[in-house]
């Protein structure tokens, strides 16, 4: 089968065997995927990663030996593999398996492939009304609807998103149902206007400094600000638009460290809160029920053979979702 | 009356009058205070400070017109005087007023003066077997609860408290108690020894690396890291000593930013709870019932006309409390 390795900041079609489902485990065939900036960051050197990436797919079971009623099925999959004897005390789960992998990102071949393994236990039939393309965002999705798992949101809070990339504007889409007076702050009116048609309040800032300019005179302190930017001076700019008491989220991986002034955290108690993957099976319910258009995400639409302009595309400075089809 | 008014990294004895309390005060004359590191910091420039410093005090209320049943009690404060219209939708208070003024710390003057204003609200009565060096502690101590205000700690936590300094030696002491297996590491080992004869788990360490070295391997990984360093890159250290999903709660109130790499954070969702000021009537009720015993972290007393001397002291690095007897 054909496969696309990244390494050492290349990355070239290699064939490699189709591999065989051992026990608990299923072959998929990839039907759609995307790339994620988390792509753009493991070609950059991200977590040292060489391999096969690829994390946010729809697939059909081809074979699984221990679930025969999963062949033929439409899945996503939840991309952590952590090990059974992991648990810890307090609520944590296999996404924090010390020893976990990660599906494209972590000792576990991804979905630039035609084929991968599986755990069928990670699998999530994908709901006949969705199509390939919208499963392939039930993963980001997951990660926007992941606030909603760790705090408890309601209606009445003043919550603010930050940057309108792909991350954030599936965040306001998605956590809007949440907090339906939720504000989306970000610089490109195209994509605000995604968020827009989503019910979605939005503001067009030029700089980083218009937040406390412009959106804090307008909306005062936000309960909850999730930082979204992706870039490393986002969690500053969160932290001065947030109340005594309140929450940043942070959902930004950057590369570059960030300088932070503690201080203010301590003198206004400030709680920020790092959040991750979330519940692919929660994602698959809001796109089966409509609740995010994920259509409007969608920049372009490459053949997994032309999979380097893909990525190319995918590279350019504020590009929205490209889509590979198998 | 006398006062020590700080201005512009200089700080002298200055004649006052004594104030005459308004409505909702009371005039209260100065029997013990204490000096803090925020007190240095306020010294150095913190905050744009000039004024009369000083938040930990016990007193002795001698005039009250609305509250005459106060007169000639021994009283400590809250330092914290909101504005009466403040409030926050979802359970702020006082200390969180962005108008608030701070006893000796933000437009309010403060203990190193023989008397003080201050709203009989925020007044606590101290009890009978608690003495006025103890009762000094009662402000530093409620912040060192404060933790245990904000979130829910459980005994079966494993709890870190990084910091043998004054507030992290009250961290470790108070808090054992809701977490008895709690672990204080420390550079020095007379402080730790304070904390040992409380019945906590210490461990001396030469630097900071030794956190991760022989802290790490022996204990694992920690729900909860308390991170009272007093150094900016004590945060880092922290996050290193946190489980996935833990919790770090920041008191170090430094003047230097950290350098935070907030990738770490958001993949791990690690949780930052920076944690401020608490509650004095909490404080007192531990001192009432000795479960702080906090003469073992008295380092020097001096009269008050002493204060430069008592200043310098407490400026000594690790110095543990100075007082100010009046």
């Amino acid at each position: 089968m054909k496969t696309v390795r990244f390494q050492e900041h290349a990355m070239a079609f290699a064939e490699a065997e189709v591999p065989t489902p051992g026990p608990g485990e299923a072959l998929v065939k990839i039907l759609a995927s995307g790339v994620c900036n988390t792509d753009l960051e493991l070609f950059k050197g991200y977590m040292g990663f060489s391999g096969v990436a690829g994390h946010e797919f729809a697939g059909r079971v081809e074979k699984a030996p221990d679930a025969p009623d999963l062949v033929g099925a439409r899945v996503c999959c939840d991309i952590n593999w952590g090990s059974e004897a992991w648990s810890t005390r307090h609520g944590g789960d296999a996404r924090h398996c010390p020893g976990r992998r990660v599906l494209g990102i972590s000792d576990w071949d991804g979905a630039f492939a035609e084929y991968i393994l599986a755990p069928t236990a990670n699998l999530r039939r994908i709901p006949e009304n969705v199509s390939n393309e919208q499963a392939v965002f039930a993963e980001p999705l997951a990660a926007a609807l992941e606030v909603s798992q760790q705090m408890h949101l309601r209606a009445d809070m003043n919550m603010l998103v930050l940057g309108d990339g792909k991350l954030g504007l599936l965040c306001a889409c998605g956590l809007r149902h949440f907090c339906p007076g939720l504000v989306l702050a970000g610089k490109h009116a195209h994509k605000l206007a995604i968020a827009e048609k989503h019910g979605v309040t939005v503001r067009r800032i030029d700089q980083p400094s218009d937040l406390e300019e412009k959106i804090l005179p307008e909306f005062g302190l936000f309960d909850v600000v999730v930082e979204a930017t992706g870039s490393p001076d986002g969690i500053n700019h969160a932290l001065n638009l947030t109340r005594p008491e309140g929450t940043v989220v942070a959902k930004t991986t950057s590369h570059a460290p960030s300088l932070i002034n503690l201080a203010k955290i301590v003198v206004d108690e400030i709680l920020i809160l790092g959040s991750r993957c979330g519940d692919i099976g929660l994602a698959l319910s809001f796109l089966k029920d409509g609740l995010v258009d994920v259509g409007g995400l969608i920049e372009a639409r490459y053949p997994f053979a032309e999979f380097e302009q893909a990525f190319a595309h995918a590279s350019r400075k504020g590009a929205l979702k490209v889509l590979l089809a198998y």
